[in-house]
């Protein structure tokens, strides 16, 4: 094989990590996607999505470590459990982590690649594209489901056990909430009606506030979902108001009513996300294969903040063995499987988890956390290790484990 | 976990290095089996079993390595293919190799277990008895189809591709055939009537020739099966020796036909193996699992001599997990099958793929390994590692990959 030729479906995390990774080591790399990097400014937003210090070092290793987490990383995570005896504690993880706004980290990374001789062509994929692209890539790596080349990956049902989303979600950029010290992400969880995770971003106005509500079916939080903020502001700030100060006082507190509101109309989302894991790759014919990468491998709901980390570390991964191998078949998919797979599903059994009710276990757990330091460091730094965090949370025995060595070392 | 209570069913290749592994790390372990050490003195021959170097590496490890194999080993792999246009060829591992009858290595590792505090309880095992076994240990691994525990892993189709058995075998000790210099063992082949592996065998009465003929359905050895010895060994012997004149020459020709005979009536075997890979784990209930090991888990077909090399490899994986972790659930057998599966799964399908009708490219690669010494011990020393050997052989584009790797490098 004379020169790789890599095509990749999505210029989202994944697609971009591995198109930097690729061209970082000499690789030819071509994007293919339906977003111009201008289409980004005035654009919905498009997630809250928080980068873990793992990411972070992979981030530093491609050389886009444009934001510093100094200015604007976190440094802490703040959890309140909510109920009859709430409890409230702050982990710290062994390094910063970041939220910077994907309308600005997705095309600063489409300029970095394109700097760095990658090619990014635009424009939609319809069906009859695809046997030309099979013709012209050794490779094609799939990143984004909304082409037909996305709807390749079959469901895998022995890794996909739910049939619907387990939260309803509302997610917005918000002004008029002080930060904590030091700065951090806030998991409060209001039992029976879900979870708000609070996170410090980096948006177009500069550090401001994203909240990111997990509604239970038939909580308290419903009711915000079908009020539109277009519809009536100030009904939709009260109404949010209110709740919170019901179900979330610690964020409730630090906000100022006055000033407390959307940063634009444009700045907020909705959805659900029922988790599925995909198969992880699919012949094409002409012994050409597609490997799915990101969320079109898996997806997660974003309540741990586990899917755009998870997508840069398959990333990582599948662009270290292109790099090493030149033969792109079903063995090289299933080697790269083999080393991508089960942090991957730990990042999506944890998630799941954590959003069912919590055993007799992991509530005595949090309780224990509450009061050993080290213990809830090493949960808040489990989030960048979500193959560890399931190793240590995975049963009831697991976490009696894990309580009883904690105790020990204390 | 205070003490780790592990339970092997099957005093087989797998089950005994699992437990010796086991003693060598002060866990307790008990092996149950329906087989005495002085069963196997008058007993059939179990198999003509080879130990590859890396097996005899676990072996050494493990404190058991008893047979020199300047007395008994091998050190040489020979070839040779049949047909129109014969090539024959000697490739050298990287270290010796080594066979010993299973009449004396299992009783023999049985003595080194209980000598070393292992227990072993001796009895059948009915449907009834299963329920106290799951009570009385933490983790049940079975290394035998055939008690009613080997009967719960299920066929793993996807990996199980074969309805039945690619050759019949019949497999024999034999008096009367000169080895080879240095001593090695032979792989012969003969187009549409299918293999011949030569063995040196230690068995009771010394170092003796094991035979394993695989034999294609309608084959010019399908006569063979169906003399029996015992009925007229005169007529086997001879009918054997013509056989052997036409397809596998350069065994007969070492051959002394006074003295060829069977070791004894007892020595012989004849069978077929459909090669299957079973599920690795089952949840017995009580938040007890069962894990296969060895042919309870994945059987082959012995023309390369993989199953028993796959057995204890995967016994030492097993071995090191029980000793590292001490939680025995769904997630410990998940690790186990992480760090194992790649290397057995390998095994059984290059043992698949070299007992169908060679590629074009597979036979090119024959013949340049004939003129390439480089190339041809490499692919001796990959009997040892069939992952290797995979990653080599697997497709047509792999095949010629490596023929041009070993052309430049020559």
């Amino acid at each position: 094989v004379d020169r790789k030729r890599i095509g990749i479906i999505g210029a989202g995390v994944a697609g971009l990590h591995l198109g930097l990774h690729l061209r970082q080591h000499g690789v030819d790399a071509v994007i293919l996607t339906d977003t111009r990097p201008e289409d980004y400014r005035g654009a919905r937003l498009q997630n809250t999505v928080a980068h873990h210090h793992g990411t972070l070092a992979l981030e530093r290793a491609l050389g886009i470590d444009h934001w510093p987490v100094e200015q604007c990383g976190y440094f802490a995570h703040y959890h309140y459990f909510g109920g009859e005896f709430p409890l409230a504690f702050r982990g710290h993880p062994t390094a910063a982590g970041r939220s910077v706004d994907y309308r600005i980290y997705l095309p600063q990374l489409m300029a970095d690649f394109a700097e760095r001789g990658g090619v990014i062509e635009y424009g939609a994929i319809a069906e009859h594209d695809v046997p030309a692209l099979v013709q012209r890539f050794d490779l094609i790596v799939v990143c984004t489901g909304r082409t037909p080349l996305g709807r390749l990956f079959a469901r895998d049902a022995r890794h996909s056990p739910l049939e619907k989303p387990q939260r309803s979600l509302q997610a917005g950029l918000f002004t008029g909430i002080r930060g904590q010290e030091p700065r951090g992400v806030m998991l409060s969880i209001a039992p029976g009606h879900g979870e708000l995770v609070e996170l410090p971003i980096l948006s177009f106005g500069g550090p401001v506030t994203g909240l990111l509500l997990e509604n239970l079916p038939g909580g308290d939080f419903e009711e915000l979902q079908h009020l539109r903020y277009e519809d009536d502001p100030r009904r939709f700030r009260e109404t949010f108001l209110a709740k919170l100060a019901t179900h979330h006082p610690l964020i409730h507190e630090r906000i100022d009513a006055q000033s407390f509101d959307l940063c634009s109309p444009r700045d907020q989302l909705q959805g659900a996300i029922t988790a599925v894991v995909r198969e992880g790759h699919r012949p094409l014919g002409d012994e050409k294969w597609a490997i799915a990468l990101g969320d079109a491998h898996v997806t997660v709901d974003p309540a741990l903040g586990q899917g755009a980390n998870a997508a840069a570390y398959a990333a990582a991964i599948l662009g270290e063995e292109i790099v090493r191998q030149d033969i792109f078949d079903e063995r090289f998919c299933e080697e790269v499987d083999a080393r991508r797979m089960d942090r991957i599903l730990c990042a999506a059994r944890w998630t799941q988890r954590m959003l069912e009710p919590p055993s007799a276990e992991l509530r005595q757990l949090i309780a224990v956390m509450s009061q050993n330091q080290a213990l809830l460091d090493a949960f808040s730094d489990g989030f960048s290790r979500p193959d560890l965090q399931w190793r240590r949370l995975g049963t009831p025995a697991r976490i009696l484990r894990w309580i009883a060595e904690a105790q020990a070392a204390a």
